[in-house]
Parts: C-alpha cells; sequence; structure tokens
C-alpha cells in the first residue's frame, strides 16, 4: 500500500498504511506555509509512490494531530496566520477611505472656527467679515494685512470703522487663530493632493470617471475596494441614500425612490436639467460599476473612454 | 428776561427771551459733545444772567431745530455717536467671552480629529493606541517616536505587531494630522493663559472664587459682566441648568429644582458629598455674586478672602 502526504500549518508529512509518521518537513513561518506545494514536491520526489490521504486515512491522520504536543504549535502559527492576515488587509483601500474621512473632519473643524474667528475679528474689524464672504479668502487675507491697509483697500476713513481699538496682544490672540485655520485649508488641499496619488494607483479608472472625491466616498461609503466590486449599479447609483430608500420601502406610494445618493455632488448630474436626472444618474452609475470592476481585477486604463461616452452622451463637460 | 441756554449734539447755544438764536458754540466732535459742561460754562461766563429753558420755552427751542437746515447735521452727529458706542461696547468681558468659547470650539475639534487620528494610526501600529489612552500624551508621543521606537518600549516584538508596513509618504499622511493635532493642544494652552491674564484685569475676585474656565463661561451664559452683576446669586447658581428649570417650572411634582448650572464643574462641588451638593452650590454662587459685583464697580482685592471662607466652611482645597 502506497504512503500518504498530509500537510497542515505546522508541516508537510509522510505516513505509512498504517497512519504511522515516517517523514516530514516543518514550516518555520508563515511564508514557508505559503509555499507549501514546494515542500510537499520535495517529500514527493524523495519517497516516490504517494498518494493523498481519503476516508478513514484522512481521519486517522487528523486524530494523530489530536495529541496534547502539537497543540501550542498550532496556536501559535495559527495566531501568526491571523496577524498575518490583518497586516495584509490594509490595502491601499483602507487609506483612501481614511483620507476622504479625514477631509471631512477637517472641513467641519474649519467650519466651526471660521465662523468663531469672524466673530471674534468683527470685534476688532468689523468691515472686512461683511465684504468677504469666502472664508478661505477671509482667513488668509486678515493674515497679510493689518487693519489700516483693509481699510484703505475698502475705501473707509479709519475713524469711521466700527471696530474697537484693541491692544496688541489681544490682536495676536485672533491672528492665531486664523493661522490655525490657514494651516487647516493647507492640510485640506496636502490631503486632496494625497488622496489623488493613492486612487490613481488603486482605481484610476473608477476616479476618472467619479472625480476624486466622489470616488472616495463611495469606496468609503461601501467600505472596501472588493465590496464596491460586488455591487451591481443600480446600488452604487443610491449608496447614501438609504433613509429615502428604505423610506420608500415603507410607504410606496408617498414615497418616491432616491434617483442618487453620494453621486448626487457630480457635476454630470449637477449641470443636467431636472428631468435628466434620473437618466444622467443611472448611466454614471453604470459606467462607475464597470470602471471599479476593471480596477479591481488589474485591467487597463480605458477610464478616459468612459468618461467620453458619458461626456458625449449628454453634452456636459466635466 | 434772562437768556435761555440749551446744548445738543450740535453745539451749545444761547437764545434771547423771544427763542432767537443769539449766540452759539458748535462741537467739531464727539469727545466735544462729552464735554458740552465746559462749553456751557463759557457761554454763561460770556453772557450772564442766563437760565436753562423750561415748558414753553423749551418746546419753542426744540421748535426751532426742527428746521430742516440742522437735519444733516443731527443725522450725522447721531450716526458718529452710535459708532462710538458700538466701538466702545467692546471691553474686556467681550474678549473673555470669544475666548471661552474658541477654547470650546477647538476642544471639540481635538475630539473630532484625535478619534480621526487614532483610527487611521491603528492601520500602521495598532498597538500603542491601545496603550496610551490619552489623546494629547497620544499626539505627541506618536510624533516623536518611530513605530519601531515604541514598539521596544512596549516590549513588543517588531514582527509580532498586527500593523501593516505602510509606505514612508502614508506614514507621512499620517504624521501631518497629528502634527496639526498638536498645534491645536498648543493653542488652546496658550488661550487658557491669555482667559487668564484677561480675567486677571477684568475680574479678579470673581476669577479667584470662581476658578478661570468657570467665571468665563458664566460672563459668556450671561452676555456680559454688566448682566452677571444684576443677576441675584440664585440666578447665577443655575446658570446654564435652564431646562431643568424650565421643566421644574412646568410640572413640579416631577422634576426637581436644579441644584446647580454651569458651577457643577467647580472643584467645591465635585469634591463635596452628594447631601453637600445643594448647600455647597449656594455658597459658592453666593459668593460669586459678591465677588463679581466688586470686580465691576472697581473694588478692591478680597477674592482670596472669599474662597477662604469657602475652603474653610467645607473643607474642601480648591
Amino acid at each position: 500500500m502506497a504512503k500518504l502526504i498530509f500537510s497542515n500549518v505546522i508541516g508537510s508529512f509522510v505516513f505509512n498504511e498504517n497512519c504511522k509518521l515516517v517523514d516530514g518537513l516543518l514550516f518555520k513561518d508563515i511564508e514557508q506555509y505559503n509555499n507549501k506545494d514546494e515542500y510537499e514536491e520535495k517529500l514527493i520526489q524523495k519517497h516516490k509512490d504517494i498518494a493523498r490521504p481519503k476516508g478513514d486515512e484522512l481521519f486517522n491522520i487528523l486524530l494523530f494531530f489530536k495529541n496534547k504536543k502539537y497543540f501550542s504549535q498550532f496556536c501559535n502559527k495559527n495566531i501568526e496566520l491571523t496577524r498575518d492576515a490583518i497586516r495584509k488587509s490594509v490595502g491601499n483601500d483602507s487609506l483612501i477611505i481614511q483620507t476622504i474621512n479625514s477631509i471631512e473632519d477637517i472641513d467641519k473643524t474649519i467650519n466651526l472656527l471660521a465662523k468663531r474667528l469672524r466673530e471674534w475679528y468683527s470685534l476688532y474689524n468689523p468691515e472686512i467679515s461683511y465684504n468677504v464672504e469666502d472664508h478661505e479668502k477671509f482667513v488668509s487675507t486678515i493674515i497679510k494685512k493689518t487693519k489700516n491697509q483693509l481699510l484703505k483697500d475698502l475705501n473707509i476713513d479709519e475713524n469711521d470703522s466700527m471696530g474697537a481699538n484693541l491692544k496688541e496682544k489681544d490682536v495676536s490672540a485672533i491672528l492665531l487663530l486664523s493661522t490655525q485655520l490657514n494651516n487647516s485649508y493647507k492640510l485640506k488641499n496636502h490631503y486632496e493632493n494625497y488622496l489623488k496619488e493613492l486612487e490613481k494607483d488603486t482605481c484610476p479608472n473608477f476616479a476618472t470617471v467619479g472625480g476624486v472625491t466622489i470616488a472616495a466616498k463611495l469606496i468609503s461609503h461601501a467600505g472596501s475596494l472588493k465590496r464596491l466590486v460586488e455591487m451591481p449599479a443600480s446600488t452604487i447609483q443610491i449608496l447614501g441614500a438609504e433613509k429615502a430608500l428604505f423610506r420608500h420601502m415603507r410607504n410606496k406610494r408617498r414615497n418616491l425612490p432616491p434617483k442618487f445618493g453620494i453621486i448626487h455632488e457630480h457635476q454630470l448630474i449637477q449641470k443636467s436639467k431636472n428631468d435628466m436626472h434620473g437618466k444622467a444618474a443611472r448611466a454614471l452609475s453604470d459606467k462607475l460599476s464597470i470602471a471599479v470592476k476593471i480596477d479591481y481585477f488589474k485591467g487597463k486604463f480605458i477610464g478616459d473612454k468612459l468618461k467620453k461616452g458619458l461626456v458625449d452622451k449628454f453634452k456636459i463637460s466635466y
């Protein structure tokens, strides 16, 4: 009767017909386990006339490893395997998710602190806050120029200003907040570029069709690139509109189904007419679904063609 | 019959018995108007035998100024007066309010971004996040030391770490967020010192009895130092617990009145036993009410005595 070969996380082993251990090679680390075919090949070369266990044979071999002396080896190897799996689960898509979430959080802090800065600075120089609506421009303006310069730019006489004459240390306290805000804007900008680069490596097609931000938000909402690939186009279309979807499903007569979720922000939908919204959303999510599948399975770059199809169809450039 | 003297924002004027203008001095700016007594004195010296208008005389003089030629003068002077009032309304208490609100907003942003940083950094080095609970310490730790150093400090072998091996640019993206957070902590610290100085000038007694943060929060909640002075001690006691107070007033049987609002955070109440909470809150708000009145009317510094009274009474140091 032929000898039997069997491998597990500990090593590759050869048994005789009575399920007694005859030969074996132990794996030193997970990498050797991952290349276990090589080690099995060596043993097969050495012993010739060798077969894989079946039925009762397999049962007896598994019983053999039930011996307590193997327990700690199994335990350690399995922990190593798990650790390895955890380590490898951090792909570029995890980084994309963290980055887009950070950008959104930074946006929140910017809004909060910008409102505070405007209120505080208005005690000192109220005329500027009314004249500069954009937060980012407001912050950079008051950092660069003094009160007098700003008033001169607006053709306001110094004595006509409603602002209080604050001491220098009071003004510098306000300006510290604006410096912090300016740094937040810089950080956000940096992360947006970083995100662009990450997506260039990970999902170039997807990012080209959907745009950097929307692509990242879709990945973040789905949880990973893999889960996004598994979704049909119609799910991608309404990703982020779960509330409206379930409202519709509870009461179909009163609530229409949502036309779009996260992709609502996309230029193709923003720029199209009201009665074309649904059509544009369906076409866009369709192309997105194709693009993400190409990216996941490392296909060629055809993002520009997919994008051109949409642009030509709806006569909307983005 | 005597001549009559009358002043308004335009100037000081002398009329004869028929309410015809005889003499006058015009004010050039608001400052002269504020010192109008001087100008009136000059006219009184010049004309002698002069009186203030009463009844019909006053009515006729006011009619005289109803002439359209004075309208633009009145308008301009009143705008100047208003502008001056607005400018002078920015006292140190306005700055205290802005500063404490900024500190609270910065705290919110720190919490938001610190949670994000922990999640992001845990992809790279999860062991640290579990071992350092304090956000501020966590941020400064990961800025100062590399992954290997941190693992060595925790006696964890490099190969046993669950963290992914990220590229350098991925790690530096994470560290940028921690630098931003570190700056937020520095800014908050700076504002806390600034607040302390502001209160030293504006309300030393109040700040000594209540503590810097609680004093600032009370001023912010009342709207100004003046409005706080006008409040009875019992209102100061429950400032910030309006919701509980009105719940009590709507349904007295079910809801007890609140014992404290903002002053709940005070050490005197935090450290006292449950059954002494009400007593401590009443005593504290009593002393706070005394202290804020002394500060508003520029009295002497007796904050330390007031504080000692509370410390001795409740045997709680703060």
